[in-house]
């Protein structure tokens, strides 16, 4: 017979394990995984990543001051982008609290224990030391950071066992189904009426599990289909009725053409960020769109506040599949293709930034996860076409620098996790790589095998685009030596562990990598 | 002729300038030095370091958001223990800010780009977009982290040149000089009756500049004198007079039965955490205790708030080198040394940790700057004994493991913008060493040859000997090659940077290596 009680902490991790469980029907996995790194930031980026990966929030665990303060600047992106994160913080005792012991990691004047609560308040949607249940679900749903303190002597104290016994509702729901049906109504009407209509699918509608829904809605409408930065990957880019990557005026030529000109944009998980719309260079008729966010969905200027999109887009994917006819699809003409422009036809010679890019999308197959660091990577790979299934990575609104690095990690256990088949591709320039680069013995150590392209273009490269092309704050050391990473990082015969690792300055080199069939295998970290 | 305004941004670089120029009196050094560090928590680490050397803090400059926030621990460890930092962040300009632009580095809900002012305001002891000078004095003057705001915007805003050719009073003075006298008075009148006397000499001792002050009050009285594990150094530890490292019950034999035998103990620049504390095991009678703090001063229980250690400890040390004998100075019996105990006697074999720590103390030479990092390091490096001027940086109370691999950073600038001529000696274990690493990196990129000693004892050892010694948490990896550490980073035959590595498992491998002239000799990184 189960005890009647439990302790505290095992009442966390219990709950943590049924999320995993619950969420993801992993019936089969008992236990949650500890998984340490080298510090709290990359733990913090490391659980964004996870979170992106298995749409579930990872937790990341660490102590009070130090720890959560060291981690702040990842949860804070986990806030910005939506990744979700339950972070736990273990905290002194209460009485020691109560106190104002000078224990260490306090601080003058107030030795207030608490102080870093206050601190982070601004990057988390709620915090709670006892109502676990009610905090998990709202990370779950939110996919923002919560937060759990806990203090060292509540560890064990005990807590209901029987609570345990009713699993956690983590499923989205609307206060209304009525407007949620109107909304869809509304949706089908303009749908049926449209000359031009489109399908515009941004990044919220993969982080709050919409992206199977997505799919269906672009297989049945056949409208032309656009992603954005963000959200690149989520639309199948080898689709007849692909239109690109719609980022404002930096879209390539008959992108934002082709959306401006649409009388119907069916826009679903928008975050409009700077580098995320172009640099605010959006421009979508209030008439022409139906918006499905997170906070509010909007057709045609009628806004519908607290309205959230997922059941509004599965309500809609549902009505379309009884009867696509009714709606008028597919119409002619059909939608067309916008071709990609060719950057680059180098063929030989020193790598450029134009060849890069569109190169590195030629080598990826089908279901891989691609990890594009802020900077040139992040500025590139959109420029790239992703084959099916492609997962993509990247952090263009929060834009730390150093966060695929960690994040990679993540990506790493959630893809073994949910025996992913496609790899993961860890695209990093040297610049990035130096702010977290002990997590690739991470990979190493956990037996991961990434395949990491450093891109090495001496300094921020990015940075000098913006400002101080030659300027010394833009340089970092030039002096490290790639070629030796891995192996310091623990890959080597003494160990056992297997890796490969090249240095390509020409086209003729890097083609030589690329097109390689072990270098493709992943059957080392390279 | 000079223009009658300047740029607010070249006016704080100037008066930034002007600081280290006024207080150190070196006249010759027209520009401040850009340091680049590898990740902004290195900064601030880095930053740390140098005001610990230099006396003066340093100044730390981040985005705003990412960079600011990642700073963020290494900014509060500055702020508990009194190492003080001038943070500059750029920020968007106002015209954006007021706009609530979704630019990246920004997060919903309410895109306040100066979220992040409100949530670094308990670790930093003012703000101000403006008011440079009295935030820079206020930061010198309190050894606490202050904060400069600077949109974008604001930087070619014109500012009153003339204020620039008044130099900044940093000078700390209290209100009232009376008060000051009463203190010495007291003071010296205590000093002339006690039978046993003691001087017990604290780390803000150190932060604010007394510790030539201290050295001579030692010099002058020969009284027993003591320190604590914050401010090992403080006294030359091969006086007759020392008496060793004052932490509480941790103390080692004798030292806190001597302590509290004295019927005078002059405990200058206190910080009463619980790792100087032994953990809050001091016990010194009100009545036996003149105390003088930054906060505060008290002699025999009568309490004078808001008077500064620093002009007491000055009038204190002037009038007692007036005439000594007058304060019945040298007194008999005169104090005695209290010897260290050798805690191994270890001749050959593995190596262990009682040998490790006292070991390691023999090899420091005089002028040596000792870094210590959090867990066994610090905890064991108070049992050795220091060579005199000696200097040791540990963060005992903050406590924030990889801090001294970024601090040393900063020590190396300092000790080279000194002239310093004594060695850079980092002690880190291997576990610290992987939070911070790349910074190794920097220190050879800027040419700087200390000697690493990395401590491999497979984890974190402090955190097993406290709770879980064979938990999978306090693992770390095993695979990381430190013998190649030195060459990944960048010495290497073709960057024509010279390395020593080498590895020791046995006493007689370490003997070897610590007796060695070249390696003691720092001719380069080892």
């Amino acid at each position: 017979m189960a005890p009647s009680t439990v302790p505290l902490g095992y009442y966390i991790w219990k709950r943590l394990a049924s999320l995993v469980t619950l969420l993801d029907q992993i019936y089969d996995v008992p236990e949650l995984t500890w998984i340490g790194t080298c510090n709290e930031l990359n733990g913090a980026y490391a659980a964004d990543g996870y979170a992106r990966i298995k749409g579930n929030p990872a937790a990341l665990l660490t102590t009070y001051g130090v720890g959560e303060l060291s981690a702040m600047n990842g949860v804070a992106g986990a806030m910005a982008e939506h990744a979700g994160m339950i972070h736990l913080v273990g905290m002194t005792s209460r009485p020691i609290q109560k106190a104002k012991a000078l224990i260490h990691h306090t601080m003058y004047p107030e030795m207030d224990h608490a102080i870093y609560i206050g601190m982070s308040e601004p990057v988390r949607k709620t915090t709670m030391a006892e109502e676990i249940d009610r905090v998990l679900i709202e990370g779950v749903k939110s996919r923002l950071p919560v937060f759990i303190y806990i203090p060292l002597d509540i560890v064990s104290v005990q807590l209901d066992a029987t609570r345990l016994e009713t699993p956690l509702d983590t499923t989205i729901k609307n206060e209304s189904t009525d407007v949620e049906d109107e909304i869809v109504k509304s949706t089908l009407e303009l749908i049926k009426s449209a000359a031009k209509p489109a399908v515009l699918a941004d990044v919220l509608t993969i982080r709050h599990k919409g992206r199977d829904l997505m799919r269906e809605l672009v297989d049945l409408t056949h409208f032309q289909s656009f992603s954005t930065p963000l959200s690149k990957g989520v639309i199948d880019e080898t689709l007849p009725t692909y239109g690109g990557v719609y980022n404002g005026i930096a879209s390539f030529p008959g992108v934002a053409d082709a959306v401006h000109a649409s009388d119907l944009v069916l826009n679903i998980g928008p975050l409009l960020s700077d580098s995320n719309t172009g640099g605010f260079t959006r421009f979508i008729k209030d008439e022409h769109l139906v918006y499905l966010g997170h906070e509010y969905c909007q057709v045609q200027g009628k806004k519908y506040d607290g309205v959230h999109l997922l059941p509004v887009l599965k309500k809609l994917v549902e009505e379309l599949k009884k009867d696509t006819g009714k709606y008028n699809i597919p119409r002619s003409p059909k939608s067309t293709k916008i071709e990609v422009p060719i950057l680059s036809n180098l063929k030989s010679g020193k790598i450029e930034q134009s060849y890069t890019w569109q190169r590195l999308g030629k080598f990826l197959k089908p279901n891989d996860i691609i990890l594009a660091e802020s900077g040139t990577a992040q500025f590139g790979m959109p420029d790239a076409t992703f084959p099916p299934n492609s997962q993509f990575i990247t952090q263009i609104f929060w834009s730390s620098i150093g966060y695929t690095v960690g994040a990679c990690l993540g990506a790493l256990v959630a893809a073994k996790e949910l025996k992913h088949p496609g790899r993961v591709v860890l695209i990093v320039g040297e610049g990035s790589l130096q702010m977290t680069v002990q997590e690739i013995g991470s990979y190493i150590r956990y037996g991961f095998k990434p395949i990491i392209f450093v891109i090495n273009n001496n300094g921020y490269s990015i940075e000098r685009a913006i400002n101080g092309p030659k300027q010394k704050y833009n340089d970092v050391s030039m002096l490290w030596d790639h070629q030796k990473m891995l192996e310091f990082f623990g890959a080597r015969q003494e160990t056992g562990i297997a890796s490969k690792s090249y240095r390509c300055e020409t086209v003729e080199e890097l083609e030589k990598v690329l097109t390689d069939e072990d270098f493709n295998s992943t059957n080392s970290i390279q």
